[in-house]
């Protein structure tokens, strides 16, 4: 069987990578999301397994002892991670996983599983992420320059990413997403059982 | 300036990769195809340094012994090759170069400019190999056996390629060779430029 494909995409805050991910994710079906663990408590409607793997903190800590993460962070708090055996074993059985996840979690990834399929989303200029960021107007001042300032500083991790994508249009944006992961699905290696079925 | 792609097609003879490079082509018009040098006669209407450079077999073999092609093969006699500093000063401006090309061609090609994009393109099945062979009706029944069993041992070098396209549907295929172009484009390294403009 051969393994599926893990890609991984991150971009600075307002580049636009969530709009990006979801129509991709829609047109896609063969491309499934990861169930993240938190120990955060679940809200309403949210089931253990579907939404998340809700878990103590007890319990996360020791998974984080044994590795048994892909990446983990803690945001305000809570823990969050993404459940190693659980996404290797559905990539062995042949499945594809997407992670839209921020940078550091992708570094993370990278140094355990360094054959995912690593996307940078790029704003089309560092004055349209600017606006961008504004234009959500749902913070302050202070944290528009934080976030702002960040973003320079995260766009100089993009060397460890295999492809990026600038988002001037978003549909050229998910197009060209979708060309990544076919290249990736086409490579000789990903297919030597079909080459070895046609030899036959 | 950012390089061009120097993207090399090969396949086995009856794999029908005349008829996806030719529709890729049609539409692809930032691709553009070499000119290579020949021993052979020009025939008539063939202008030199438009269909062929046509050299003399003394020019083209000092060409040779200094390393002046990419890939050079005698067929029937007659001398043909890709002049190395025609097609890299065409990259290094930033155009692109489409190659159909052997698979002795492309290995050659590989060993002088590795980061050249290496697809190659497969038949459904060999048994389908064998009836597109036959359909051609242009060749002897010894000619067919040489062709089909040639085309195994040519498979084999599958491995050196990055990329393998099924020719199920030829349609499907030159979609498959558009992303997998897409993609190489929209890799981090080839990109270093344009990002560094946005980071301005």
């Amino acid at each position: 069987m051969a393994e599926g494909l893990l890609v991984v995409v991150s971009g600075p805050s307002g580049c636009g990578k969530g709009t990006i991910c979801r129509k991709f994710l829609q047109r896609n079906e063969d491309m499934n999301i990861s169930i993240s663990a938190t120990t955060r408590s679940p809200r309403r409607g949210e089931k253990d397994g579907v939404n998340y793997f809700f878990l103590t903190e007890d319990v996360f800590k020791k998974m984080v002892s044994k590795n048994e993460f892909l990446e983990y962070a803690n945001v305000h708090g809570n823990f969050y991670g993404t459940p190693k055996k659980y996404v290797l074993d559905k990539i062995k059985k042949g499945e594809n996983i997407f992670l839209e996840i921020d940078i550091q979690g992708a570094l993370q990834i990278k140094k355990i599983y360094p054959n995912g399929v690593f996307v940078f989303i790029l704003p089309p200029s560092m004055e349209e992420l600017k606006n961008r960021i504004i234009r959500r107007g749902t913070e302050s001042k202070s944290d528009i320059d934080r976030r702002y300032k960040n973003a320079f500083k995260e766009i100089e991790y993009i060397n460890e990413y295999d492809y990026a994508i600038v988002n001037d249009k978003v549909e050229k944006a998910v197009k060209k997403l979708e060309s990544i992961v076919t290249a990736e699905k086409s490579k000789v290696d990903r297919q030597i059982e079909l080459i070895n079925k046609i030899l036959l």
